[in-house]
């Protein structure tokens, strides 16, 4: 098995669980901070650390085009190159793919699209998505879906829904073909044979991730590069070396329920998406422009069709409030750029409603942004001293926002579970 | 005395002392980061205390533009208003102005400019630039100067540091008759009478300064406001509460050396300047496009003309090595935009020299960016990782090369200390 997944509580249909990756536990209901290009924007890895995230989610079409598969698969992967040893979710692609709605071409074989970078011409496939996320090593990987526009009439609901489960199989079969080219496992080979072997599984020190010798040849050899003496002269020529993976297990694959907003076509998605079988299943194709009534609708519905043993995460979602309703109806994963795009502009979520805190009757405000709010942001800063940072285009801003937005979701979710 | 000096070694004209200001000691020769409009642009505060910055540089000139220095004063002051309970110093303005050739006119009076903002008319005088910086509160204010432009004919530079000394004499009789008047001053009588006023000094918690409750009028209005209860809720109105002011005195105000080129108007204008009485003494004038070695010996020059148990402070320097350099003929004070503003463009100073971080030969680097620094970033994150960040245009790019610089220019400062 390569991701457990167990229910540690449950309340009416919410679920309260653990999911075990190759890179530690995640306690769910959870919501994962996007970090679109290998970085949460404008938040240090342990700064995330800090707020307790568990999981992000990395976009492979964005790391497919810069640094590229290639180059982070040969830094260790998406672990090790960005130096975050907790768990990683990659998206398949897909979804950004469809945004690109005028420089896409979808046939049958896969999606023929222009970067947004540079105009240049590349190709996606179920096999290369997946070889895609294989080579960044995800712990969760997902299958390449195509995502139906919305609105969309009835046969091309179906004609993309079939589309989708033939993807999901062809995803599968080139993921369980090469699944064990995961580059962490092979880093942990490596780090078998040094000199650290017996050192598998210490305990996690957040706030101190110091360099580590494993890759070092001898003490004698650093001595001689003239690097071993004071304090400040013992590292080696990697920066960073992620904890060990737990469980030394392989990559994780979900498949995607598609169907429109039609809610017998999800009934018939997710039903042979799970004939398929996947380590989980994630609800797609929402968030399209639809009203977020009909939202509801199709994932309260369509979660009646996916088994309650496996994680059920829904992409792509949202507000605070509905974060909360969607754990209330069962799903266990969801993520959304919502948080961190929204802080960056200046609108931040607190616990009593909503501020945009670039409005004038803030500059002489010495309050905290959310005085119900423990983060370091509202421990120290005042909206006066916000709302200048934002007036004056200042990059502060954007940090200090984002790391609020982030603890008020992860907050949230914190509440959510403890609910349970 | 509103500002102690005490020097605790000297070798040869290289000396070690500390500065002792009513927001704590700063150890000398010191490197002094500037934080423009109110912020280290792309480092949270709390980072800089953990790279151990004991005082900071305020550029009146765009803190009076923006928010206002009636705002600030109205917030607390700068201290309280950026949350930052170490030492500040503020400049007059003058060189911001200086900088603003086509948008300034100098009389006798003041300077009259546009706001680079939005073209506004304003006015700084030294009565106005002194008021300005009571308001703001700065531990370290500087007189109101006009910075000589380079190159400029004898009797200009005469005239310039003629008028330069009669702006001292202004700023000082403004600034001893009003120099009661600062934000901090006020704030700690408040405190006075407060609750707290047995614990005037207490140990500084660098790392967790959380909310107090200095200014709630009671507990029971606290509960009344549903804001007492959990511990996340027991805060109150205002985010942050600076640590009290040590030794309960007032702001301190230095002379600024003018003269241009002319070592023998330096020599006149330091002994004028020392006549009229400061507490500590700078040298400005310079880095305003005269070659480094000319730099160098006015600089030399000046200090043999500067009282041996003052502080000396070297404006607008310098580069790494520059700064080791003015620190061993005896500068104690120097700032600098350099490492800051050239870390956001991606150029890095190390142990082995300058990285361009941006360039392609970095981008499967697995090394720390200085294999010889310990700082956050080189324990972390490697140089392909850092690489990567610039040339996607991430703002962890900005955060992550503006810590490392300011923390080899800390290191660096920090071992000239140790080596006196």
């Amino acid at each position: 098995m390569s991701l457990s997944f167990e229910i540690t509580a449950t309340r009416d249909r919410c679920r309260r669980g653990t999911l075990l990756t190759p890179h530690g536990p995640v306690e769910t209901p959870v919501f994962m901070p996007v970090g679109t290009q290998a970085t949460v924007k404008a938040v240090p890895q342990d700064v995330l650390e800090e707020l307790g995230v568990q999981i992000l989610l990395g976009n492979t079409y964005h790391l497919y085009l810069r640094p590229g598969i290639d180059k982070v698969r040969n830094l260790g992967g998406l672990h090790r190159f960005m130096s975050w040893d907790r768990a990683i979710l990659t998206d398949s692609g897909g979804f950004q793919i469809f945004s690109l709605s005028d420089l896409r071409k979808v046939t049958e074989e896969g999606v023929t699209f222009r970067s947004h970078l540079d105009g240049s011409s590349h190709f996606l496939s179920p096999e290369t998505a997946m070889a895609a996320q294989i080579g960044l090593g995800a712990d969760v990987t997902m299958a390449f879906d195509e995502c139906t526009e919305y609105p969309a009439d009835a046969p091309r609901v179906r004609a993309s829904m079939e589309m989708t489960l033939r993807w999901a199989e062809r995803s599968k079969k080139y993921f369980e073909g090469h699944k064990g080219e995961v580059p962490w496992l092979q880093a942990s080979g490596f780090r078998l044979q040094g000199k650290q072997a017996s050192g598998m599984n210490p305990a996690r020190n957040d706030n101190e991730l110091g360099a580590s010798e494993d890759f070092a040849e001898s003490p004698a050899e650093l001595r001689s590069a003239g690097r071993v003496g004071a304090p400040a002269l013992t590292k080696v020529e990697r920066a960073w070396t992620p904890a060990p993976t737990q469980n030394n297990c392989t990559q994780a694959l979900f498949g995607i329920v598609q169907g429109g907003m039609d809610l017998t076509l999800r009934k018939e998605s997710a039903e042979r998406t799970i004939e398929i079988g996947f380590d989980g299943y994630a609800i797609g194709g929402l968030s399209v422009g639809e009203p977020r009534t009909l939202t509801r609708e199709v994932v309260e519905s369509t979660l009646e069709y996916l088994p309650k043993d496996r994680p059920r995460y829904l992409m792509g979602v949202g507000t605070p409030e509905e974060i909360v309703e969607y754990s209330k109806l069962g799903v266990d994963m969801m993520d959304c750029v919502l948080p961190t795009r929204a802080a960056r502009h200046g609108l931040l979520f607190t616990s009593e409603g909503k501020v945009s805190i670039k409005q004038a009757r803030y500059a002489a405000n010495q309050g905290p942004l959310d005085p119900n709010c423990a983060c370091r942001v509202c421990r120290r800063y005042s909206r006066a001293y916000l709302r200048h940072l934002y007036a004056a285009n200042e990059v502060l801003a954007q940090i200090l926002n984002t790391i609020h937005n982030l603890s008020f979701y992860l907050d949230t979710m914190r509440r959510v579970r403890h609910s349970i």
